[in-house]
């Protein structure tokens, strides 16, 4: 079966990617953006800046002291190779497909004998091999390969990317096996990719090779550095720790391969790790938007209630890491507040950081820009963090191709089954053809304008004599859902909503989520923004920005009615706010509070955020004070 | 005249060092630790960690691959000397003179025949002179030689370490003049240390050296870097900036170096573009404490009201650059806003940084602590941003050697005279011994126990037929401050209070400033600490710590009652709180506002922030929540 991640077992079964297609909407649309611009957007960038040269220099013996990008390059090809298989696999497009074979046959061709493949070490005028675990990335790059490879056997079948893939999952093992090296790579992912590797291979010694980088980290195998251990999660061992810290998106992969090691060795103990590390990590240290990491400097998590909205790094990578550790924790209990946060990441993280066609990202999505960024020079390679502008290619350049696999796979995510039936997580315009266990088929059509409207439409595409349980997500937030079927109409509480009969063909079920706006309070302990108000409506988070107030700078002194609930407009809300002049002061901490100051009540409109500085550069916050 | 910096003209002349001496008090007793503590520590480490020996392996023709420490720890050894040198002139201590020319000893050897001095670039086995002017640090260290030479100079007169920096300041001159490379040091430092040792010598030609690495600067002039050039303020000439931007104490070091260069060649428009800079970034880009620098990431001012309470970096060196700038800002203008900004930083930067016994430091002076740190210890090298806990040395270790050139020179900070008068700034016990123009002497002591109580005593030592006008600074914070002579109270307002006269000896003038505590209240703008009020209590910032709170904890939940004024209590103030029980979420983003809950009213102590953290680790805060 074709899917990211099928487990051994567990409470929910992945759909296959086979099983299940976008027919349109805010998601679909999206797909065929990434399907038609990102794909080739990314591959001309790569070659552009010869990091795709630089297998063909490691393959023609031309390696020397000069070498265009990171050490972790490599990885934005294994990462593209991994969307273009979802993608030739989903349309059958013969341009992913020969962009498949071209790539591959470059990434091959660099490969050495005994299976190592990397062009940034070991070859003549490069550092050896290994020489620098803590930030060399070598290990790093060769899980995305196997997660590219991985892809490939499922949609394709063995192949030379999978053979290549092989061959370098048995030089790791040998070199770092149980009788090799005992060492780490400072940023995990070798764990995860060797994980799946495993499964899709039904090799079990890649997943315990996974398991052997699992368990000596958290013992100070690395070495230290200025920034603490912490940051590459070697502080502490993964079955100690109570909460994410470090480096986001290391905290995250190594989350998601400790869930897959887990279940593939039955270890509820580990499993439990991580979901009490996932439980307080999102209790205190993510943003409304499912956002994580709250600093620049390390890219990481801070302390519990350290959320500044201004300086939220929250990595775009960081989002798609979210989504594999909490699809994974959901695969393996089936508990819905995994895929409920699933559902806030995409909307808030994932859809914000690419632009409507596809050719330029955030990297850093913060909730709160207070001097409008420039637009990128979509001919330029940017800084990472500057968050302005959505830029067409950075320095660093991780998420373009993290956003293009994930769109890529999309479709994995909105559905599951189990032995009863079939869980709908996500809504979006789709079709559903599947099996239950026992050969009772499972086809539905879903029919809806979510999130533009909270009305979604199952439709039974395929009768069955046999009964089984339709189970619809209920997100937290949603009080007051109903649902309507054969002309009836109950209320649901969030959760999950089931439905369990012998459905016939043409049957409709119909849930309707409530899409007033919402305000949100943040806790108290959020010091960054207190006495503020945010704006929800339905799973998307909106936000002000500088184009919809009066004057450039307004959006400083705005504060908002918070006793006035939120109205519902076209494309978003509006609430009720003031822009109080402020005297400006040569010594900004004064005697007396601040008086509400002069200003009248006017209408602010709202917009999500995932389209934020579409429409040009612009300050914007998502946190407004309250009056 | 021996004093730090001595423009040849201005509104304001600073004091000799040898006309002013601390008797006691707040200051004199940290001048006290840092003479008899400070000053060996910091030798000892860099003796240790073989910072020093680096100038003997440079001697030897022993230099390698392998070097301790960074590139600029050589400035250590040079801003130890010029706290040598101010304190071998203020006590004459023989330990210190010893000192001086044991350094100087080291140093001078590792001089290259053409002046050339730095024991990281330019010697067998290291990378080329200026090969790295973006982040190698030379001509910053050379600065600080400089910095150190004119302390010998003035204190001493000529002798090696003069010579020394004589060479290497021709060798600058020679490579980096008007016909030599147009480059300038991605640290800005060689600029105030030329503009100096030109003065000091009577040399315009060093000063001119100065005039050209600042008009270089601003153009693109360094290679860019991820942070972009405004990290070395390389972004914008100096003269069109508005605000300081990047690295704060680069920005600051460029500062003062403006100041003298505009005044010593009379530019009154550069002297107003430094003044509209500080404007704007003490209102908008500066900490309640005085301190500067908002982001850890680039040690760097953020953008305007981006003032975060526990990310704040407010490094002590920013706080001893800030100093710098607005110490010679007053000399150009008279203008006390600058020496109040002085004040606050003195209490609330520098005297936060090193430990009662002098032997440890604050790096980073964050103004809330979420988790309480863990003791550092005194026998390691600690990473530099860890603010839990004051450390004995660090692996970029700036701070220690550059309080202890402050605080060995810091009476130079407390007067200054004019053609009519002495204007007291700084208010500690001191005495006196000066002279105006036409030889009317000047003469005072000042006892006090300030900032303990606001009674400030000036008594007249010396009669002078001639009259001459004490004035004393009143402190913008200082409202219903009264001044008390021959027997007569008047009110005096927050400036510069006068009183002018044919003193005659015992003449006692007495200010008093209130000392009650008081609310501040931060500008809306600071979206950080919104709802928030600070306590301060003369020049002093106060704040809760963990330990005077009766559970673990709690300080996360403390609101205070801002309707009900602080109280003075001996060794701070109290103020009326709660912390009322607020539910753990598992989403800490409710659909309602979070009710004040239960929890009666007690009082919370506060102390004076300078002082957190020396009973032990703890949580702390600046900024309270409202109730």
């Amino acid at each position: 079966m074709t899917s990211p991640v099928l487990p051994s077992h567990g409470r929910a079964r992945p759909l296959g990617l086979a099983q299940v297609s976008l027919t349109g909407g805010f998601w679909g649309s999206r797909q065929t953006v990434n399907a038609t611009a990102t794909l080739a957007h990314c591959e001309s960038w790569m070659e552009r800046l010869g990091w795709l040269a630089n297998f063909d220099r490691v393959a023609d013996g031309a390696t020397g002291p000069d070498r265009p990008g990171w050490s972790f390059s490599d990885s934005e090809v294994y990462k593209l190779l991994e969307a273009l298989a979802w993608e030739s696999a989903r349309t059958g497009d013969p341009a992913a497909e020969a962009a498949i074979k071209r790539l591959t046959a470059r990434v091959a061709r660099a490969q050495d004998p005994d299976g190592y493949l990397n062009t940034c070490y070991g070859h003549p005028g490069r550092p050896p091999r290994y020489s620098d675990l803590e930030s060399g990335h070598e290990l790093y790059n060769t899980g995305h390969l196997l997660q590219a490879a991985v892809a490939r056997l499922r949609t394709h079948g063995e192949d030379d990317l999978v053979r290549v893939a092989r061959r370098a999952a048995d030089h790791v093992c040998r070199t770092f096996g149980p009788e090799g090296r005992a060492a780490i790579c400072g940023h995990p992912e070798i764990e995860v990719g060797l994980a799946e590797f495993g499964r899709a291979l039904g090799e079990p010694r890649y997943i315990d090779q996974a398991r052997l980088f699992l368990d000596r980290r958290g013992h100070g195998t690395l070495k230290d550095i200025p920034l603490g251990r912490a940051y590459f999660q070697d502080d502490i061992p993964i079955r100690e720790a109570d909460v994410w810290r470090g480096h986001a998106v290391r905290a995250l992969y190594l989350a998601a391969a400790a869930v897959d090691v887990a279940v593939e060795h039955r270890d509820d103990e580990l499993l439990r790790a991580v979901e009490r590390q996932w439980e307080r990590s999102v209790a205190r240290r993510t943003y409304l938007t499912g956002g994580m990491g709250s600093r620049h400097q390390d890219e990481g998590f801070g302390e519990d209630w350290e959320l500044p909205p201004d300086r939220a790094y929250c990595e775009t990578c960081a989002g798609v890491a979210s989504i594999m550790v909490s699809w994974r924790l959901h695969l393996a209990t089936g508990d819905v507040r995994y895929t409920d946060l699933i559902e806030r990441t995409l909307y808030n993280v994932i859809a914000t950081s690419p632009s409507a066609d596809g050719r330029a990202f955030f990297y850093a999505n913060p909730l709160h820009q207070r001097a409008a960024g420039r637009p990128a020079d979509p001919d330029e390679v940017s800084p990472r963090a500057e968050a302005g502008a959505r830029a067409a290619w950075f320095d660093v350049s991780c998420c373009p191709t993290n956003v293009a696999r994930t769109l890529a796979g999309l479709h994995a995510y909105l559905a599951t089954t189990d032995d009863d039936g079939l869980q709908l997580h996500q809504y979006a315009p789709c079709e559903i053809r599947a099996e239950l266990p026992g050969g009772r088929p499972v086809a539905v059509d879903v029919e809806t304008a979510y999130p533009e409207s909270g009305t979604v439409r199952v439709r039974i595409a395929a009768g069955s004599p046999e009964p089984w349980t339709l189970s619809l997500r209920v997100p937290a937030w949603a009080a007051g859902a109903t649902l309507t079927e054969g002309g009836r109409t109950r209320p649901v509480e969030p959760g999950l909503a089931r439905v369990r009969r012998a459905f016939r063909a043409g049957d409709e079920i119909v849930l309707d989520l409530p899409m007033a706006p919402r305000f949100t309070w943040p806790d108290p302990r959020i010091d960054a923004v207190r006495g503020c108000v945010a704006v929800e409506r339905g799973p998307e988070v909106l936000c002000v920005e500088s184009h919809d107030l009066p004057a450039a700078g307004a959006l400083d002194f705005l504060v908002v009615d918070a006793g006035t609930a939120p109205r519902d407009v076209p494309g978003g809300a509006v609430v009720r706010g003031r822009t109080p002049a402020r005297p400006d002061r040569p010594w900004p901490y004064p005697a007396g509070p601040a008086g509400d100051g002069d200003g009248g009540w006017f209408d602010v409109p709202l917009r999500p955020y995932h389209a934020w500085a579409r429409r040009g550069p612009a300050s914007m916050r998502i946190f407004l004070p309250v009056s």
